[in-house]
């Protein structure tokens, strides 16, 4: 799959199918976040993955739209600094999470990112360190629906490119 | 160029070609971004596209290590709320510019971030409103060194797999 048509028809898949992922899927999804870029190459980041249903049905509780994990095949909690140490933590977070998912996609994997909005119910399941800082995990697995590869991307979805794109100045 | 390769070959880019980008690559780079997903859809974010060499120059001054700028065929000033609001709006962004350049890459342009330290110049260079965030611009070209596209990632230029990813718990 090229890139432009991964972007193009990559949807959020929040229903899964109940069968697990190949291990060598879930060492590339991995390997996609390790290599992204970060800022100054600090890579602020590490991945706790869960495969164990008692654990992704807990945290999907820790979280308002992140009922999706309980039925994942895969979560991935993205694990940080604090954000308010510096902006580039949450925006280097977010360019791995993206090269998990698009990599993901290729596969035939779906998934959806969940807000965590207890991380320290989060931290004491998950048990990272109290300097860490956990704000989005990612469910993975097969889509439910088997038409989501080829489906064409939903008519208005996104803002115009002539209201999100300026020419030299604002 | 498939997902996967793009991910493990993309490396950033500083310096470029004296070559414009024809229009159909540069709508393709800023779609890439435009369609990006966003925490509720709520897509936080602008593009100020810019291709003239003296608001390339002045906009390289802004960031210590954003000299880079100077010399690209285009810069995108990424502009954003002001990401104390919540932590998804740098998230976000991030997304949005890991899709920009992925797509870029596959393109045959190389590319490049750059952070923007002092937001109020770049304010005043770019006219965007003052309730409005710059923190990061990315720099786009055709490479200078043109065996860019197959050169092998750097050994070594990322924390190890074990380091990154636990299992299950920390």
């Amino acid at each position: 799959m090229n890139v432009s048509d991964a972007i193009k028809y990559k949807r959020a898949v929040r229903q899964f199918q109940d069968k697990p992922l190949p291990r060598d899927v879930i060492l590339a999804i991995l390997d996609a976040g390790r290599r992204s870029q970060s800022s100054k190459n600090t890579q602020p980041w590490d991945f706790i993955v869960i495969q164990d249903k008692v654990t992704l049905k807990a945290l999907s509780n820790l979280g308002t739209y992140a009922g999706h994990l309980a039925g994942a095949a895969l979560g991935v909690a993205v694990i940080t600094p604090s954000p308010e140490q510096r902006f580039s933590i949450m925006f280097d977070a977010g360019q791995a999470a993206a090269y998990m998912q698009l990599a993901a996609w290729e596969l035939g994997i779906g998934s959806c990112l969940a807000t965590i909005y207890e991380p320290e119910k989060a931290r004491q399941l998950l048990g990272f360190p109290e300097d860490l800082f956990i704000r989005i995990a990612i469910s993975f697995g097969y889509p439910l629906q088997d038409d989501q590869f080829d489906s064409p991307p939903v008519k208005g979805g996104r803002r115009s490119f002539e209201e999100v794109v300026h020419w030299e100045r604002w």
